[in-house]
């Protein structure tokens, strides 16, 4: 049972000759050049056509271009009065100027009277304004008197040309991009696809992962404790991991202890679903099926270790153009792996641009001591403290520990370099997927 | 048309007399007080059990205390050999100490041989450690040799107790908090959840919220563009904002322009719906329909101005203690008045704690010129800079203005006093959900 673990490369099966590759000896990647090979295998998948109603959270597959103008009118900005910024030049000598009322404009309604010398409308905030006029004055800027049934305004201050008129194509022009393909859809994007009658996009169709765990040593949620063994979480953690990253998951049943048959298993999935996730089975001591599954053939290993810490072991695949990605099984190994290889082959299949969590400065809110030889990622709190990004370093962030990924904001980068790193140190952080909602 | 309009206050269907009450003269509330008075109507909703598979996104409804102490036994932390650490003393006196070989310990597998004076049982990383043993020798410390069919491991350096032994109870104790009511279900919430077998939950039922649009300028996103016309796009941005806040959105016919039947309409959203929002008809120059119900019976008024822009008009009542906010038809002011006040509310309904958008200084990333006497929520991006959190003000940032919503990252708060304010002034910003993910 302990053959192929990452501490263990000396003595295998206790024949000193081991059966599956040393991980003592295999190549260490560095993350970003972890991440680019495996991204390399990735392409925008398909696309289908949804009602812009259900659209939230989906990712534009084409660019949309705006088919009119907006506003599509010249929009009064006030409640007011419509007129000619050359009838109120003569306000400037202290004259009151009056102008006879020739209509009332609400919203949504196009007035046939234009605007002639000595002559207003009534118009309100979002009307179009007449033809003829070039400004609109607000009410209170008016007194207004009644004569022989007509209604007059008095102005008594010059107004200047466009004030209070949008332009035509003030916000957008026709022709011009609302949204880039890639885009996520929110509200925002909902309500300016909205108003340019886009009541239908094409979006990508959401990438569907297969989940496989392994480890016999597995309970499932349901199960009462036994002895010696641990619920499976990690399953329902990377599914809701998977959801937040835009895909569909589909939690298939464990990985059997049985090489041939996990062969089968994988390769199937392979066919089935876009991307394929396992969890175990690397390195954490037990049986080290995924490991042995992607050394021994069938799928074309990319990496099978990291320089990072947790989930150094972290392994990717591939097969026929799909990814296989064997995170580790301790739950916080296989959280960070998740965010740094799955999440960002999962939006690049829905086109988006941008891949990877959102990467500033911070400081370091507090001392943290533990050293490596590999890069760590440390589960952490992201406040802010006299306008400064601060990171602080989660108590317990070992691998192995999964109380603490509940309370995670971010993700502290602690290079190897560093040796630790003390209070207020600079240090780069990885926001979580709604960090501060 | 045009009575009873935010600007417009001095003139009343041209008859000098008000039929509803003049805007002008209502007492603004400042947001705080606003938010305050509205939320004191709001409860937390009914409950229901779920599947913890499905529960991401949902808001517990109960405490859930941990049934048994986490880990729930001794667990190796790494691959090696669990030992007596009294055995290894006499290392440090340079001796070699032999140790007999008596078991071997994968995962999820209980050992009944306990560690006696002089032996040793091979471990995995995760298996529970056996009686007798208080220590791990990791795999690489060790030799080994055999003898008479004997494995013996040869140890060079003392162990101290509890090396590489993860205790019983480590993260959690039998009896202690797992997570209090009020929390969002995600990834990590899951996996703990799940660690200790608590495959169902209980959480809030999703308040359900009635939208109702207002105004007979609107066309309906699939229609065609008319002179003068703009599309209903607030109500779409609602839903999808009702959604991001953890309601189910439902959206209505528009409010007709008639009071009696509108207050029909409102007061049986009210009764079927847990909250009701409307947008428009408060006084943008369209029939000030809301501005009348409110004002004038059937629901109990709270507030009809606030001191806010956008959305000074921003108005809510209470029904049979349930809230009908009705928001302005700008789409910015629509947009900041949903979460600044619709969201909190949606959110106490969960049973959530944390009711309000995040809430940091950050320094203006840009100059920002506009005055008013009331507090404005500038529409912006949020970045980090030299490790300082940085708030941009969009270029267009009108509540009439729509475009930019769908760029913002934060509410950039400008209080009256500023008189606009300069790059790098330090600023209170709210940040928007899903900013950075």
């Amino acid at each position: 049972m302990e053959n192929g673990k990452e501490q263990s490369g000396k003595e295998q099966n206790g024949k000193g000759q081991p059966d599956t590759p040393n991980k003592f000896q295999r190549k260490a990647l560095q993350v970003p050049v972890a991440q680019e090979k495996a991204l390399a295998y990735v392409q925008p998948g398909e696309t289908e056509i949804i009602s812009l109603k259900e659209s939230d959270g989906r990712i534009l597959a084409a660019d949309v271009i705006a088919p009119h103008p907006y506003p599509a009118f010249r929009r009064s900005g006030m409640d007011g009065y419509a007129v000619r910024s050359e009838d109120t030049l003569a306000c400037e000598e202290g004259e009151t100027v009056w102008l006879k009322v020739v209509d009332h404009i609400p919203c949504g309604y196009v007035s046939s009277v234009p605007i002639t010398e000595g002559t207003t409308s009534r118009i309100m905030t979002g009307a179009q304004v007449p033809d003829g006029a070039d400004a609109v004055v607000m009410l209170e800027a008016t007194e207004s008197r009644s004569e022989n049934g007509e209604t007059y305004i008095g102005l008594k201050r010059a107004i200047e040309p466009g004030k209070n008129v949008t332009p035509r194509g003030f916000e957008l022009q026709e022709g011009e991009l609302i949204l880039a393909k890639g885009r996520e859809i929110g509200p925002g994007e909902i309500s300016v696809l909205a108003t340019f009658g886009v009541h239908e996009v094409e979006v990508y169709r959401r990438p569907v992962v297969g989940i496989f765990s392994t480890g016999t040593e597995l309970l499932d949620i349901d199960e009462p404790l036994q002895p010696g063994k641990i619920r499976n979480s990690n399953t329902y953690m990377l599914a809701a991991q998977i959801r937040e990253a835009g895909g569909t998951p589909v939690v298939m049943e464990a990985i059997p202890d049985d090489i041939e048959l996990a062969r089968s298993k994988v390769a199937s999935a392979l066919q089935e679903y876009d991307i394929v996730v396992t969890t175990g089975g690397v390195s954490v001591g037990d049986y080290d099926i995924m490991g042995e599954l992607v050394a021994s053939g069938g799928v074309d290993m990319l990496f099978n270790k990291v320089t990072m810490r947790p989930g150094s072991v972290t392994t990717a695949a591939v097969k026929d153009g799909k990814l296989l990605f064997a995170l580790s099984g301790n739950p916080g190994a296989c959280f960070v792996g998740f965010l740094l290889f799955v999440r960002p082959a999962i939006r690049k299949k829905l086109g988006m641009t941008q891949l990877h969590l959102a990467e500033w400065t911070a400081e370091l809110g507090a001392d943290y001591s533990k050293v490596n030889n590999f890069t760590r990622f440390v589960r952490g709190r992201l406040g802010v403290r006299e306008g400064r990004l601060v990171a602080t370093p989660a108590q317990l962030d070992e691998s192995s520990v999964m109380v603490t990924i509940k309370d995670s904001e971010c993700l502290i980068v602690i290079p190897p370099e560093l040796k630790g790193a003390s209070k207020g140190h600079p240090v780069t952080v990885l926001v979580l997927p709604g960090a501060w909602s």
